[in-house]
């Protein structure tokens, strides 16, 4: 698939990054994943908001770029009716050491990918080893530091899982290895704060905005739950086995919820 | 300076890297910060064995590649007497998501850098923006996963400060920016064990094996202690100001252990 890097079109395979980029050295970046459909990105104005909010978080400055031109340019060159694209920012070359340069010149990369078949209903553990940190500005922002995030979901791989959730350091749910979590207890799409370390997803917004509401959730809140589902940009899961008890997946409500959501 | 890339030297400023590079994208990598001195790299079979603990810690395949000859290569290639070098390794390029191909090719690039000047004693504030995540097996490794460690940098040099000391989740102090920390009470060199999410540094190890001991230390203890060094595979770097109190930099204490350790 074409790809757009720094201002042009790129074949997306290209050995294009320079091996002094911050991003590459010291996971200095950002990034957002975004949902095509209909030969347009869906949701876009939130992702650059969120990417904004992330950028300040990082003492980022945002280039002096028109982001929605760059991702409908890709768009076009794909003609990519449905799919994703993703976003990545990072800060760019730098010296030796943490310490940005005074005029940082970020790296902006777009990148395509066709539709992915959708994915069955998963069988998620709870990960073991690792927890994800809720005192860290970064459990808040979509940033590149995602290694956490990579351990858990090699440790659901190994246990023939499809997915992890993640704890927080107080022992509370977080979030899965990649998307929000959700659990539908009394009638209601409940989904753990960000406060407790959950990435404000573009999907987990959309959803409090129609009824969700954002609780503290203990893995038990979660296997006594009616129905559980992980939430994406990509779209939603839903969960059929949790930590190994076997849940309702494909319930009424989460139906209900890709319908309203998704279409 | 002369770097060198996936077995070929190369120009250290060239644009190498692939935009799918999963450390860009992802941060899944490691590094190590090596010293150059008299034309050598020093302790280099405890930075390898470092990596291979780390890679084993996140699943990445080492490649089989002589990284010593390699080292030797890039040292030769910028007739490099004193300086230091930076190795880091990433899982390559991958599909789109969090999951690794099942067989990565990981990239491995070494870059050189000339001698930095010796710094001067430090000002060090507490980081009050993030934590270190005891909890993650993160914290004992040399991960690319760096943003915490920037943004505490960055918080330290808004305030006039040289660098800042992260605690952990449990409000204890693990270590600065980019280096462990030592405190010199009762008449011993103390630092934050593993547990506490202190990175296992090369050169906090050699303190250990002559006279140091680790200890778990709070803000209070660091304020009442005799003398504070930061200590990295570069070196030894006093403590002149903690939290905006005064300490005795360059005490006997940190001299004896730079002479000892530095020569």
């Amino acid at each position: 698939m074409i790809g757009w890097l720094n201002g042009s079109l790129l074949d997306g395979t290209r050995h294009a990054l320079s091996v002094s980029d911050r991003g590459f050295l010291l996971g200095d970046g950002l990034y957002e994943t975004i949902r095509v459909t209909n030969g347009e990105a869906a949701h876009l104005e939130r992702h650059l908001a969120r990417l904004a909010h992330g950028a300040a978080v990082i003492g980022l400055p945002l280039p002096a770029v028109d982001v929605a031109a760059a991702v409908a340019a890709v768009i076009t060159a794909n003609a990519l009716q449905a799919g994703s694209l993703r976003l990545t920012i990072t800060r760019g070359s730098g010296p030796r050491g943490l310490l940005p340069p005074d005029a940082p010149d970020p790296t902006l990369l777009i990148t395509a990918f066709p539709t992915s078949p959708q994915a069955a209903a998963a069988h998620v553990i709870v990960a073991s080893r690792t927890r994800r940190n809720e005192h860290s500005p970064l459990a808040g922002i979509k940033s590149t530091n995602c290694l956490d995030n990579i351990i858990a979901r090699l440790e659901a791989r190994d246990c023939g899982a499809d997915d992890a959730l993640l704890l927080n350091t107080a022992g509370r749910i977080a979030e899965a290895s990649a998307a929000n979590v959700f659990a539908l207890i009394g009638g209601v799409w409940l989904t753990p704060p960000v406060a407790e370390g959950a990435l404000p997803g573009i999907t987990r917004a959309r959803i409090l905005e129609t009824g969700g509401r954002e609780a503290s959730l203990t893995v038990d809140d979660l296997l006594n739950a009616d129905e559980i589902v992980l939430t994406s940009s990509l779209g939603i899961r839903a969960v059929k086995a949790l930590a190994g008890k076997d849940l309702p997946a494909n319930g009424p409500g989460a139906s209900r919820l890709a319908r309203v959501l998704f279409g």
